[in-house]
C-alpha cells in the first residue's frame, strides 16, 4: 500500500529527527525544494512533483519563498490536499475562506508561544517605563545616564496595566504583571470566567474609563477585519497623558501614524513594539525615538518554542492522516 | 534657641517640598553651594560657612562635586558633625572606619530600591536569554532578525537561576523568576530562614555543584573586601558552558577581564550589566558584544525610588536630631 505524501514547506531546524519517527509508517515526507513561489505553484500542477500530496506543513521560515497562503495559492493546490498544518498562533497569512471552499482543514499551534510572547511584552513594558532602551543607546554612544532620567523613569509597582484581549498571552502577561504587583485591568468582548480575581473587567460601555486610568496599554488580539487599526488616534487620545503603548500582537492592530503622532506630542511617553504593519520593513521614523523599544518580531522566537511549534504542527498533520481531524484545527473550520 | 544646622549635599529633585516640613522647628536647612570638592572642604573649616553643622544629607547626584566621603573628606568635617544620612543602599563611597573614629553615625536607605533593582535584573536576564539587545541593535541598523536567533534564544521557563546573595534584592528577583517559573537556587554564607521553599540553598561546600547547574548567575552582594572580584575566572569556568551572567550589584564584584574572556570564548553566551568597575567609564571592549545588554547604572533610578530615597534620608537625619539615633544606621555603627 502506498503511503500518503506530505510536503514540508520550510526547514525543520529543531524537530527534523522527530519528524522521521512521527511519520514513520504513516506518510512519506517530502521537503520543499523550490526557490520561488512561482516554481512551487508549478510543482503543484498535475504531473509535477507535488501533485497528489495529502497535506502541507507551513513553516514561517519559508515565507520568503511561499509568500502568503492566499486565495491564489490555495487554488493552485492539487485537489488531493486536505490539510495544512501551520506553525504560529496567528494565521492571518492563510485564506481560511478559500480553504473552506476547497474542503481543506487548517491547524495552528495555539498556546505554544504564549509564555514567550508574554515575556516579550513584559520586557517591552519594563524598558518603556524605566527608559532602558534610551539608557542602552546612550551607553553605546559613549555617554552615561540619559538627562533627567530619574524624573521620567517609573516603577511597574502600583501602576495600572490595561490589556485588550485576555487570551492565552494576555492572561500570562497579567500573571507576570501581578508579581510586581501592578494593577491589572482588561477589556474583552465578554468577561472571562477563568480570569484571576485581580484582573478587573471593563466592558465596551466602560472602555473609556479603563483607558483614562491606564499607565500602560497592551494589545493581545489576533489581526482580523474587526481588530485592524483597533488602537487609533481616538483611543490613544483617551489614555492618561504620558501612557505607554505595547504591541506584541500584530502591527496593523495599531494605527502607526496615530502612534507616531502621539509620541511626538508626548501623549505617549514611550512605546514597546515587537511587530510592525509591513514586516520586515520598519518605519524609519520609529528609529528616531529613543523612547521606542523595538524588537524584530521575536515574541515567540526561542529554541524551546520553535521546537514545540514544529512538533505540534507535525503531530497535528499526523493526527489528521490517522483520524481525519486534529486537535488544533482553527475555530472557523471546526465542524 | 538656635536650631541645629543641616547641610544638604545634592539637589532634592523629588522631596524639596517635604524637606521644609520635615525639618520645620527641628533644624535649619542649608543647601550646598560649592562648585568643587576643594571649595566644599574649605567651607567646613572653622569660621567658614559650614562650620558648626550637625548633620549632612549625602545625595549621589552631588558626587561630581563631593567625590567620595573618604578618610580625607571625613577628617575635614567640623567636629560638630555627628550624622551623615546617605541615599542609596550601597555605602562603599563612605569611609565607615573614619566615621567611627570621629563618632559620626551613618545611615543608608536600605530596601527602598530593592524591587526596582530586581526588576532591572529581570530585564537584563530576559534580554540576555532571548537575544533582545542584539535584536534591537539589528533593527536600529536597518536589519531584521539576527542570524539563527531561534537557535540561540531561550525561554526563562524551566531554566535555572543561581543567585549569590539572597538579601532584599536577591529575594525579590527570586520571586519574579518564580513567576515564569524558573528553578531558583542560591548561595549565602548562611541558609536564609525566611527564603521561600522554592529557593534551593547551596552552602560553600556545594557551591561548585550550584554553578555547574546554573543557566543564569546573578550577583546581589554589597561591595567590600570579601566580595571584590568574587566572580573571577575560576568561578565563571565552573558554570555550564553558554551560561548568562547578570550584575546589578557593583562592577568590582566581577573580574571584568575574566568576564570578557569568557564572552570571547563562548563560556558565557551573554551578559547583562547595570554596573561597571570604574563608572561612569565603560570598558569600550564591552560595547563590541551584541550579546551584552548594557545599562548606565539605572537599577534604582525611578521617580518613585528617588522620591522615597530622599524622604528616607531626610527622615533619618530628623530622627537622629530628635532622638540621637535613627532606624537605618549602618550595621557597623550600630551600638
Amino acid at each position: 500500500m502506498q503511503l500518503p505524501r506530505v510536503l514540508i514547506c520550510g526547514s525543520l531546524d529543531f524537530a527534523l529527527q522527530e519528524c522521521k519517527s512521527i511519520f514513520n509508517g504513516t506518510a512519506e515526507v517530502i521537503f520543499m525544494d523550490c526557490s520561488s513561489r512561482e516554481e512551487l505553484l508549478t510543482e503543484f500542477q498535475p504531473g509535477h512533483d507535488y501533485d497528489g500530496i495529502s497535506g502541507i506543513i507551513r513553516h514561517w521560515n519559508a515565507f520568503d519563498i511561499t509568500g502568503p497562503f492566499d486565495k491564489e495559492f490555495i487554488e493552485c493546490l492539487p485537489s488531493s490536499v486536505k490539510y495544512i498544518a501551520s506553525l504560529c498562533a496567528g494565521y492571518e497569512m492563510i485564506d481560511i475562506d478559500a480553504c473552506k471552499e476547497r474542503g481543506i482543514l487548517v491547524s495552528n499551534t495555539p498556546g505554544v508561544g504564549d509564555a514567550a510572547t508574554a515575556t516579550t511584552a513584559l520586557y517591552l513594558m519594563i524598558s518603556s517605563l524605566r527608559c532602558f532602551t534610551e539608557g542602552e543607546l546612550n551607553i553605546r554612544s559613549g555617554l552615561w545616564r540619559p538627562p533627567s532620567v530619574a524624573k521620567r523613569a517609573h516603577d511597574l509597582e502600583g501602576h495600572t496595566l490595561a490589556i485588550i484581549g485576555l487570551g492565552g498571552i494576555g492572561l500570562r502577561f497579567a500573571e507576570f504583571a501581578h508579581a510586581f504587583p501592578m494593577h491589572v485591568v482588561y477589556h474583552n468582548r465578554h468577561k472571562l470566567p477563568q480570569a484571576p480575581e485581580y484582573c478587573e473587567y471593563f466592558d465596551a460601555e466602560h472602555l473609556d474609563e479603563m483607558l483614562a486610568n491606564a499607565d500602560v496599554l497592551s494589545v493581545h488580539v489576533p489581526l482580523n477585519k474587526h481588530t485592524e487599526r483597533l488602537v487609533d488616534w481616538q483611543m490613544i487620545a483617551k489614555l492618561k497623558r504620558g501612557a505607554v503603548l505595547i504591541n506584541t500582537a500584530r502591527g496593523r492592530v495599531i494605527d502607526e501614524s496615530a502612534m507616531i503622532k502621539a509620541l511626538e506630542e508626548g501623549q505617549l511617553s514611550a512605546v514597546g513594539l515587537d511587530v510592525y504593519p509591513d514586516e520586515p520593513h520598519v518605519n524609519p521614523r520609529l528609529l528616531e525615538f529613543p523612547n521606542a523599544t523595538l524588537l524584530p518580531h521575536l515574541g515567540g522566537v526561542s529554541f524551546e518554542v520553535q521546537k514545540l511549534q514544529e512538533l505540534h504542527a507535525l503531530m497535528n498533520l499526523r493526527e489528521f492522516l490517522c483520524t481525519g481531524t486534529a486537535p488544533d484545527v482553527v475555530p472557523e473550520l471546526r465542524s
